[in-house]
């Protein structure tokens, strides 16, 4: 199931310049930045209420949001939803007729396991799930405390 | 201030069709429906935990939706944060740089009075900001209870 609005993506071409506009609209700046090595992307993270709002800027030229850039320009990239169990989610929502694209969920930024549906399947929504990963070392954590 | 992610705004060409497909999406039918005759649109609400998802189909030719489907198709038409007062946050945004697509707050759906920023000042994102309408008989209401 789809539990909740994780975040909303949006490709940028220069991280810097968006993060001062966006701390501008935002009224507050970001409050960290990541790179996903395996997307080509580095992130950047700005929270309203609940709500998370991630900038991607491409680190190179054969990353997605590069891609996506020269294709459409700026603007929201796509949304994400979390799921209390992505493989469970991903064959419901392959049975049911969405393409996935990919078979296996993979590392998306801010410590989650993530698949994205391909937007011809989806009314032209890039759709992200994602579900956060639980650290390995969390039963010693549980353990210690 | 922008307070909270009210809604994700998607423009669809068939509104019939993609109620069917969100709502094989979310496994949860949308809750309700709304014209928004100023706009040309007739709205569709789907509910996320706390977020809010509006489908957007044309019902005249010269309604910006149908304009922004033409252009781009299917896919996100904006995100819409709320305000808690439209009128100080529009001259706020205005001071910073930001372009008003109106000059006053306007209505929109779901009982708000609606302010649209121009993309080109947003990195390419339509921004709504979006502000509950008081009842007018919200003080007899009170007097009521």
């Amino acid at each position: 199931m789809l539990t909740n609005l994780e975040h909303i993506g949006i490709a940028v071409k220069d991280l810097a310049a968006s993060d001062a506009l966006f701390t501008k609209l935002f009224n507050s700046p970001p409050y960290k930045r990541e790179e996903v090595v395996g997307e080509g992307v580095m992130t950047s993270f700005f929270r309203i209420n609940q709500s998370k709002i991630e900038l991607l800027e491409a680190t190179r030229e054969d990353s997605p949001i590069a891609r996506f850039l020269e294709k459409k320009g700026e603007g929201i990239h796509h949304i994400a939803f979390e799921v209390d169990d992505i493989e469970a989610e991903m064959k419901r929502l392959q049975a049911e007729g969405f393409t996935l694209l990919n078979e296996k969920p993979k590392p998306g930024a801010d410590n989650k396991l993530v698949c994205f549906l391909h937007p011809k399947g989806t009314g032209g929504v890039l759709v992200e799930l994602c579900q956060e990963i639980v650290p390995k070392s969390q039963d010693d954590k549980e353990r210690r405390l």
